[in-house]
């Protein structure tokens, strides 16, 4: 075996792992300031079905709310979420329900809603796949990224979800610093003062109900990546239509770039599902538009010997 | 000499050296995640004086530009400022002159900005003080920057100028990659594929003409850092009006903080000017509201044995 296979040890031979070792020896060539990769999170890096993590936490946090102030329960997008009303949460729509969810949060500080994300992940168990969730992140993805890092890539995370909320974990779970975690931003309020001492402000910042921009999917990925990274990425992994325009962007620049689509076609060990079609402009899966374009397409099932890894721990 | 002063040898004994070496010598018992540093660019790490460095550059495009296309010089803002005029520059004011600036780069990709700003530091020298551009950093504050990573500090700067024009030297001038340049952002257009070859596109982002948020001054830093960055700094350096809130935010955190705030009294070796007061809130000098706030507020007079450094190369 070559260092790479080594090091990518849960990769079955075959084409992809093939693609991938070819990368990593070429990007041996690029100046240190290009080797830049951006890897989705959600269905990328860890599992996402039959929930977001993300969604799972708000929930969690949700009951915690309720079972202090019971009237929240009556309002529509809770009462949907708590009951579990698949068709009454698909009426209202994930916007809608992810905004209400912020807002659940709305005058925390940063500092005490990571120590919240954290004190979850220390705690949640998937539902179906008897782990804890902090232990759904793919082993092949994490072998890829350290890979990368051996070879002085700045590795960074391009997440729909909540910047903040990835931002807890990042460090722990894939080495990524806060900074290098793109996602949707949420809003804050800066109040100078409210805890002046002996004269001297003690500003703080407290989560507002809003988003600043777009959600972090289809072009504004790209955008968001340039705006707060600078840099253009010459790996660029992900598993939805959402990644898409990113995907096109890390394999089509100058350098030799690579575009990875991780494809769940894996209902013995994680979960099976086509990525939909008709998401933003697309109207054929995104495997098939991957395929087309060259991309290199994981498939779960074939390419990966392991799907996860032992457990991180997370202190919270 | 201890070690922290034989690092700041730049810097006279005194009160202000004390209390940096002090600062060092207690975020020692810093975790780690927490050593995060902002720095303010113009008047902070460079001269400002008699005009930003991005004026310059931005009057130098233009020159440029006019001489290919001269109706451009007709333009109200281009008019005065390639007249000098600053009474008209003032009556317009320093927004719409930028705003007139940054849509002179309408369509430039981000790479190509890059390249313009390079060759514009590799080139200029300062108006008045016979030396590169890029070499009216200030000695004694790269000489802090090199002692906060060395105790593994994440450096960053927090600039009211352009995010991609201070990312496109930040590496060569002070260290600090693209990522940790937080600073006013201009917008980009994304276009899938003008340039598609064989069914594959070729995505590119081109600068569109406004900006991205608020303009990064006052209280927007702090939430602009968060927003980028992710962590609160427990170091923060600056010298105007704008800078207050970012100091006051990493003076007022848990950590033990320092705020370092850069007096230009030195008419000599460099400018000689009192932060303007009025600016945003501020109904006094910065200098003052420092002094009243026990910030570490440094004299260049008397606080730097040296001002300015060797040139640092930079290649277009």
């Amino acid at each position: 075996m070559t260092g790479n296979e080594q090091r990518l040890r849960s990769w079955r031979p075959g084409q992809v792992r093939d693609a991938i070792t070819a990368f990593l020896d070429s990007a041996r060539d690029v100046a240190p300031r290009d080797r830049v990769a951006c890897f989705d999170n959600d269905g990328t890096l860890w599992c996402e079905r039959p929930n977001y993590p993300q969604l799972d936490f708000f929930v969690d946090a949700l009951r915690a709310r309720v079972s202090e102030d019971p009237s929240l329960a009556s309002t529509t997008e809770f009462a949907a979420l708590l009951a579990g009303d698949r068709a009454a949460m698909g009426e209202l729509g994930l916007t809608r329900i992810a905004m209400a969810l912020v807002g659940l949060f709305a005058g925390t500080t940063p500092e005490a809603f990571a120590i919240e994300v954290r004190d979850f992940f220390a705690r949640a168990t998937h539902p179906t796949l008897g782990r804890p969730v902090r232990a759904t992140t793919y082993q092949p993805m994490l072998e890829l990224v350290d890979a990368l890092r051996e070879l002085d890539f700045t590795v960074c995370l391009a997440t729909g979800g909540g910047t903040e909320f990835v931002r807890a974990i990042s460090q722990d779970l894939y080495g990524v610093p806060p900074e290098a975690v793109v996602g949707t931003m949420v809003t804050y309020t800066y109040s100078a003062d409210p805890d002046r001492v002996d004269g001297v402000p003690r500003p703080v910042l407290r989560r507002a109900t809003g988003v600043s921009g777009d959600v972090n999917e289809g072009p504004a990925k790209v955008s968001n990546i340039q705006a707060q990274l600078g840099r253009r990425p010459i790996l660029a992994a992900g598993n939805s239509a959402g990644d898409r325009e990113m995907l096109e962007w890390a394999a089509g620049g100058d350098a030799p770039g690579l575009a990875v689509l991780v494809d769940h076609d894996d209902a013995a060990r994680e979960f099976s599902y086509l990525s939909e079609a008709g998401s933003f402009t697309d109207t054929e899966p995104i495997t098939t538009i991957g395929a087309r374009q060259g991309w290199t397409v994981v498939s779960m099932a074939k390419d990966w010997a392991t799907v996860f890894g032992d457990a991180t721990r997370i202190d919270p």
